[in-house]
């Protein structure tokens, strides 16, 4: 067995009264997730809070101590809800302040006679920081230390991880196989399934059951870090599909 | 001014690697918090966490001495990767078992051979627990203390939240007034809007701006727990759009 990296973990802080009242449904956390895992980067934890500094400052500090990196979304923008760059200087106890590198980027962007007081409050940086490039609509996210503050907006957000990514140090590469089987009922195969658990050091079995108006079935999912190990134990869950009578269909790899 | 009941606060913990691995979008925090807006109870914080038991546990006290409620989604299977009714056991520090009344439940869905044993895990419940009823599959969710321990499936979840609604002791119900305006841009109200923010005690404004292949704009939403509060705060919010020059939508009132 050869010597694999270690495994590098990440939280995520998802940042908005919106995503707790339910009025948005977030999906920066898969994106996130996809988009690090072939990294070598795992998320291990996030969490949702609402815009306000001092829970937003407890749980970034909660989680850069904990964790490798730290990624928010959310509360950058130019209105009064907008808290998540105070929060964070109030999180690291540093100044926060408009940078003339910020400001630039908005001075190219924006007319002269738009650049108002709530446009500029985009600009305001914690002390120590370096800024992350927006493609879309330009007013820059931060990094301070190991915690990366990114939009909240989807589009946006996914722009500026592009910015995140090179940045970033990962370590070994949790990849999966994942078989679907229609008409599988979990119970079914629980036993053989820890079974192959047992079997497997190294790589972690997960089972997803499915309903739709046209069935029911189960997903079975193997991850690990180690690629000859995954292989292995992807061609055992086929085994154990088509033990159970039947025909495994592999979803993605 | 009349009194308004007091804010009860709660927290979602939804569990599952397969949340944190991108393989699942998570919609069961909007659904719960949609579920319990009405019956005055907000979602103050959310937390995603994987099938770890003590990483699960700790959540579960962190969250648990919080706020007023805490409900669980995931984990609850018959598969060997289902710890959820361990780690709250543990969390709490009872022993957990097959029960007679969880197991008389299954045994009346499932035929006599098919009550294996890894299907009679999911009778097994927490000392001093009660049960949540399950009207999709069965197999019953549980309540103990504050804590509502539920399926992770969406229609399952679902189902179960009927059974904890009647439970729960609600607070003041925070409403929202929300309004639409096509080609708003956020730094152009902002100034505006935190005036109405300082105006409006017992108020809080947000603003959400949208980005589609047809065009942009923002959301700007009143949420308060005061009805004519409220009231004043969305005819404002309607003039603050028109004095853009932009004709308001009212999204949802």
């Amino acid at each position: 067995m050869t010597d694999t990296p270690r495994l590098v973990r990440a939280a995520v802080l998802l940042i908005g009264d919106e995503l707790l009242s339910g009025r948005t449904q977030d999906t920066n956390l898969q994106t996130i997730a996809k988009y690090l895992a072939p990294l070598g980067i795992q998320i291990a934890e996030a969490r949702v809070v609402p815009d306000v500094p001092e829970t937003i400052a407890a749980a970034v500090n909660a989680l850069r101590t904990a964790y490798d990196y730290v990624f928010t979304t959310g509360g950058i923008g130019p209105t009064h809800d907008d808290k998540t760059a105070d929060s964070v200087a109030l999180a690291f106890g540093v100044g926060i302040d408009v940078r003339p590198d910020a400001r630039a980027i908005l001075e190219a962007h924006y007319k002269t006679t738009d650049l108002n007081e709530a446009r500029l409050r985009m600009a305001r940086i914690p002390e120590g920081a370096s800024l992350i490039a927006n493609p879309v609509s330009k007013a820059p996210g931060f990094q301070l230390g190991n915690v990366f503050v990114m939009a909240g907006v989807p589009t946006i957000m996914r722009g500026m991880l592009d910015d995140v990514g090179p940045r970033l140090e990962g370590g070994a590469v949790v990849a999966s196989r994942t078989v679907r089987g229609r008409g599988l009922r979990e119970g079914d195969l629980a036993a053989a399934l820890a079974a192959l658990e047992a079997k497997h050091a190294g790589v972690t079995f997960g089972s997803y059951p499915w309903f739709s108006p046209d069935g029911y079935g189960a997903h079975l999912v193997a991850r690990s870090a180690d690629p000859a190990a995954l292989e292995a134990a992807g061609a055992d869950l086929l085994a154990l599909v088509r033990n159970l009578g039947v025909e495994p269909e592999i979803v993605e790899s």
